[in-house]
């Protein structure tokens, strides 16, 4: 699924493009819908990566995480989904998204994901 | 021991085949019984595994750990019997079972159990 | 609903009679049923007495405590009933019984009820 | 504002009237919208109370707190009309009502509020 | 020392002026400078107030917590001045003040002051 | 059951006897046997005590300890005995011992007693 | 025994005398010897007072702390000792100094001492 | 110093001994006799290791534990011989023990020790 | 943009220079200013070295880490520059520089970037 | 500066010299003088060592570490000279000494270094 206009993610350049370093990113405010059940879910979702030539704005990424907000999504698909965003518009040397997701029946969840190799930063 | 019908896990299609990821379930309301003294025993089950073509869906897990509830099982078999059933329906790339059982006689245990080849997620 | 026999509280003498002090007991391994749908419930049952003439045998309290596993039981309710039966043959005078259980529907419940009055222990 | 019909709670007999005791309900999945800039808010909503006649039901609790997903509401409003709801519907004995919120503009802002006095449970 | 326009709390109605409530906030990036030395002091301000006719604007308490930066204050005064503010705008039925210091020499401070006597709430 | 000679508690005068003032003892290191099954049982010991004309040495407590590492000792008896040790030879305006007991039958156990009425310190 | 001139704690005067507040010093680097074995005793001391008309200034109480290092001290006169030193001085309407010292023999210690009556800061 | 045979470790047959799992053992409630000065000491001792042909037998572990409670035995030695008596009766692929010895001195000591080479479970 | 003469670091001789060691500083007492809003932003920054020549002396480093107080600076730059200096005046054989920064519209950023190898310390 | 003789560690002969395993000693009560300005400094000492064919007695060590109190010892350098005295007088297969100092000028400062390969223990 394309991602809409609305939650565009946003860039800026790199000041230090010559050397790899970790722009870590916490988000505990993540919420979108089950799409079986349409009963909302709750997580947080934690970025990892290492910039090349752009780094992802901050306030375009509260924006984007605001746009799950009423769309069904399921727990690993919604995981790689932000991943892939990412990747698309600031191609970073390397990522990694993780979702951490509340407890239905019983049962944590979280899920992880990589694109690229984690450099020896 | 076959597992019984009404323990079978089932799967769903992983939307994102293509690329190595991770989920993890932690299942802290696991019960079963004792096989020698018929008394219960608690753990917290956790589970890691790396999808190939299919995700185990998270209400039959549900279903799958209430099944042990009147079962007798011992600590290291019990843990190594719920990963083989993982791998049977799933046949992920990479799996591991953690069972961490209560204190017993002032000893904790926790037993640790893997298959297949942990990828660099 | 009575207590049935198998899970009679036993006691013995309390040794020190003459004076008001606490017993505090934490038992995380409760299990029962929920009376509506049939799904398996936990929970950590923490019970505080003043003993009288009694005090409540341990290991008769560990086979109490196994005998609500298959038994169907609402959070309010059950943790009323244990009250009444400590109350019913140790007669303490005072007693508070916590029934702290997990997350259902991404809430959870912590009912806490007492008998009597807490003296200056 | 008064509360939409599909944002009713239900009450169940209290099967112990004739006794004060606690019921406590943690409920760390709460979302609103700010009403000046339509951004999320979260929180954590705790309730302590003593009921009188009735039990407030555990789904309609998680339904009612749904409803207020996509509804505008301030911290401090929000966590005295959940009170006002429960009385409505239970008239419990105690009452008291936490609004545990997420951080704004550096700041984090927790509200609470009660209704009737405790009693010693 | 009067507070200067650039530094005043604002506040709106309160919605519920019938009931006795607590709003509290965490402020952790409070920074002023040390009169005698020059040197920069870090504190996290906490305030627990039970409005009577006004709330305190959340987005002015930012801007006032912000008008310190530059500014010389010994710990037990701008403790005190935070509160002798907020009761100059808002008249609250009670209000506690806490500063909590970073170490200086060795030694941490917290300085803790109040106005009003604490409701029941 | 008389303490044997070789568990006498010593003390020394208090040096500031005009004045009530709190001394708190944590001993985790307490050992001693189960009288029914003669299995070991391990407690951590805690002792708060406003001296009256004398303060009890700290080696004899050490001593004093030790003493009942092959004793067989019921946890409420065993808690209540040594508060009263301490009251025979320090005589202190008020004490509390708890006796906090390593899990047994997955049941943890504390009993706290104490002896006076605790001062305004 | 007198304090040593070297030993002067110092005031200043309170800039808001009007009005009863706390001012709480955690003073983890306190060290002395034991008069009995010479060997070093290691504490955290904790002081909470409500000024009068003087605060005692905290670079004084460094040094003051600093003095004890060469002295030899049993723990529950060295706290009634600090706690007078802050009495001579300030005169403080209340105030309460805690000596949290290390580990000797398999035994913690804590000692608590107050003077003057706590306001209802 | 040969195990005298009332300490003897008990096996049973390893249940999956096609596949290399882990067993975690900790066991908080040891406790022997210092040779030189015949004081206590307590340890919480650490196990794990990847059973061969042979599980050791939980009750066996405990009675085992037990046994060193009145024998002289040091920090070093004492961890290097639980090690050797494991390899003895159960001859694990791999196996670590950690001795976590409580304060003496004002030193905590931790020694660990392992035998054959950690697979990659 | 250069250094400016007041912000230097000192340096002085490491009096091990024979041997690969680490010198870890936590400084969380940052502050700067957003360049886009002019809004403070709160930082904990760590920084991990091994030093060639020359320590970095440690009054020199409080007086650099103040001198950001009033000056813009962007998460991601500020942490690479605060990296920079460090090399360009001590040139350590392996150094890490980490800013953990405050939470900014629900986001909590933390940069980590590194010059040279880790040797293995 | 050579160690003078009061300082001296002593050694015991290793039980297990045919294996490689590791003792870990904390040490949080050591304390020094800054040799700048007189004032006192405070660390844990955390200590990790195999032993080849001698232990570090344990009493010694005690010693050893009383004996740097009233010493000016830069933090980097005593970190250094302690773990030069051990491998002068024990010689072990690997050591690792880390000092973990007080916050001085806001900036808490750890200090490691290391002596020999670490062996897969």
């Amino acid at each position: 699924m394309p991602t809409t206009p609305e939650r565009a993610l946003e860039v800026v350049p790199n000041p230090h493009p010559d050397r790899d370093y970790e722009v870590n990113l916490e988000i505990p405010e993540f919420t979108c819908l089950c799409p079986r059940t349409g009963q909302p879910d709750f997580a947080t979702i934690r970025v990892v990566y290492v910039p090349d030539r752009h780094l992802v704005e901050l306030k375009s990424i509260k924006l984007y995480i605001w746009s799950f907000r009423n769309e069904g999504a399921f727990h690993e698909d919604v995981t790689n989904r932000i991943l892939d965003d990412f990747v698309a518009v600031a191609n970073p040397r390397f990522i990694e998204v993780t979702g951490d997701f509340g407890v239905r029946g019983g049962i944590k969840t979280v899920v992880r994901v990589s694109h690229g190799k984690r450099p020896g930063v």
